[in-house]
């Protein structure tokens, strides 16, 4: 423990250190900012920041705060006007570069120039200029007050700061219960359940569109499957769209797609049994991606924008953090056709 | 527009509106806190806010706004010592309770008594209590800026606000894509393909387990559905675990799981066909839930507390917003036995 957290009070010395108070404000979720200055010998200054926070509606106040040994301090304490950028989800690879030391921050960036020569810069959420208003003492650092003085600000999904990374955020849904509590032990937050609910709604609405009505969830894989790369072995398809023990259910759905004519069959140099997309077959796969796509879009305007591109981020960290090294079905392998 | 937008800068008008700039604000993401003090008198205070902000490091400083006009800013003014309370995930009600005007917020509470008699509250993801250190004029706001002097802090998911709404923030993913591109327009972040992939990472770990080799997925859900609610009729059962025409799949699985001697069939005095489980099916299912919630356990540590919370959170927004009205198939329902 530093001594300077052992002083500002005298009955009670603070039992952390410094780590410590780090790791308990990132319980408190941000957002990341960059904020811009013009230094007084007209070079463009911008730092990462997420001391951000709101002061006065009346007049309109915010603040951040700037450590005293940061060498843009100077550029700041001079300055009369200064951009504040809430950074989108976008620009985390701008996060990273204005919060390292000594890059060249601007040199590839086109910037427009704001009240005062401020660079400001583009794609964030909200762009506040800002009047310094105050610069008060904080202990380290310095506390910029500013009024906002012009304000540019859209629907993107905003780039978050939690425990040290950075994530996205998303509505806290409802908690009302999916379904009826149950004394068997399986409830509406299994998560087994919640992931087979969502995925077998999609399917149905693919489903309930003329063109297939009658199709099986597998006869849907195989036909994508398939569209990514024709002509495969039955046996490794049926690895890569089943589970241990399901081979024969893609056999039947290779059969009934033959019967439908989309299919066919035939044996490779050394007999091996291969399948493949007729001409038919691969239109009706480019018509299942279409309709896939429009129902895709419509569900997730539903949800709505921003909870869309989280779950889409925490499906996709879930198959990352948890794959077993099952192929994926659409990725094209060396060697097939 | 106010009068008091325009002022500030002659040279440049705010081109915005109260709501605007509340709205861009909004852009910002940000935790929740309370923070509580005793009054002069010898009351508990709280208010809910979300201006907080880190300041300093060494010393530990911190800081946050209130409204000039909010009844408990002379309480605030006055006292040496306040607390402040990052909440949970758990503590939306709270947030709202300490929100709400003139309610009796700390009636029903159990609190500890903190420096100052600082009343301090349970359940949060970070306890500061401070020693006040500045009160600075922030326009129609004071901003407190307190030394922190004590801190608790735990690993519970943080609530977060975001665009007026009550959220869970998660780590973002890595942008790699899952699977190199294609031509044939599907790609890695294709909705339909995530959630059947995640899906069946889950099932794949399941069927991996010696007791359930060679089940399929089919069979799972008949086990779980009749262990939730017995004896079921075969058309019931159909219409809510399969899509449109998959009747035939249905008919299979449950032949399977009665050759494994899980599954009974009947018909009831109208003739209809009934399905339901024999004492073995019963001790199976409970095997199956068992080992799913097993790998529930394991697959949702890997990906993390806070990360699972939120994908649980956004998989029932998907469910709610997108649900067609089919059944849930876990769901008692009223007349089945």
């Amino acid at each position: 423990m530093s001594d300077a957290l052992l002083k500002g009070t005298n009955m009670h010395k603070p039992v952390f250190d410094s780590n410590e108070f780090r790791r308990s404000l990132g319980t408190f979720a941000t957002g990341v900012t960059i904020i811009t200055v013009r230094s007084p010998d007209g070079e463009p200054i911008g730092v990462t920041a997420n001391s951000f926070s709101s002061v006065s509606l009346d007049p309109p106040l915010v603040l951040w705060s700037l450590a005293k040994n940061a060498k843009s301090l100077p550029a700041f304490q001079a300055a009369e006007y200064f951009a504040i950028h809430i950074l989108s989800a976008e620009q985390e690879g701008l996060s990273n570069l204005f919060a390292s030391q000594g890059a060249d921050k601007f040199g590839n960036l086109n910037t427009e120039q704001g009240i005062g020569d401020t660079p400001l810069l583009d794609g964030c959420c909200t762009r506040m200029q800002c009047k310094v208003a105050h610069q008060y003492e904080g202990g380290d650092h310095i506390i910029f007050v500013g009024e906002v003085v012009d304000l540019v600000s859209n629907d993107l999904t905003p780039l978050v700061f939690q425990a040290g990374k950075y994530s996205l955020a998303a509505r806290k849904t409802d908690d009302t219960p999916l379904i009826s509590s149950s004394s068997s032990g399986f409830d509406e937050d299994f998560f087994g359940y919640l992931l087979w609910r969502a995925y077998f709604q999609f399917q149905s609405e693919v489903n309930k569109q003329a063109p297939f009505r009658g199709f099986t969830s597998l006869e849907f894989l195989i036909l994508v499957t398939l569209a990514h790369n024709n002509w495969r072995a039955v046996d490794t398809l049926c690895d890569m769209i089943v589970h241990d023990g399901d081979h024969d259910l893609v056999g039947q759905a290779l059969e009934s797609l033959v019967e439908k004519g989309l299919l066919q069959e035939k044996a490779d140099k050394n007999g091996f049994k291969l399948c493949g997309l007729s001409e038919t077959g691969n239109e009706k796969a480019l018509e299942l991606l279409t309709i896939a796509k429009s129902t895709e879009s419509t569900f997730l305007e539903r949800l709505g924008q921003k909870e869309s591109a989280a779950l889409k981020n925490l499906l996709k960290g879930f198959i990352v953090e948890t794959d077993t090294g099952i192929p994926h079905p659409w990725e094209r392998t060396e060697g097939e056709a």
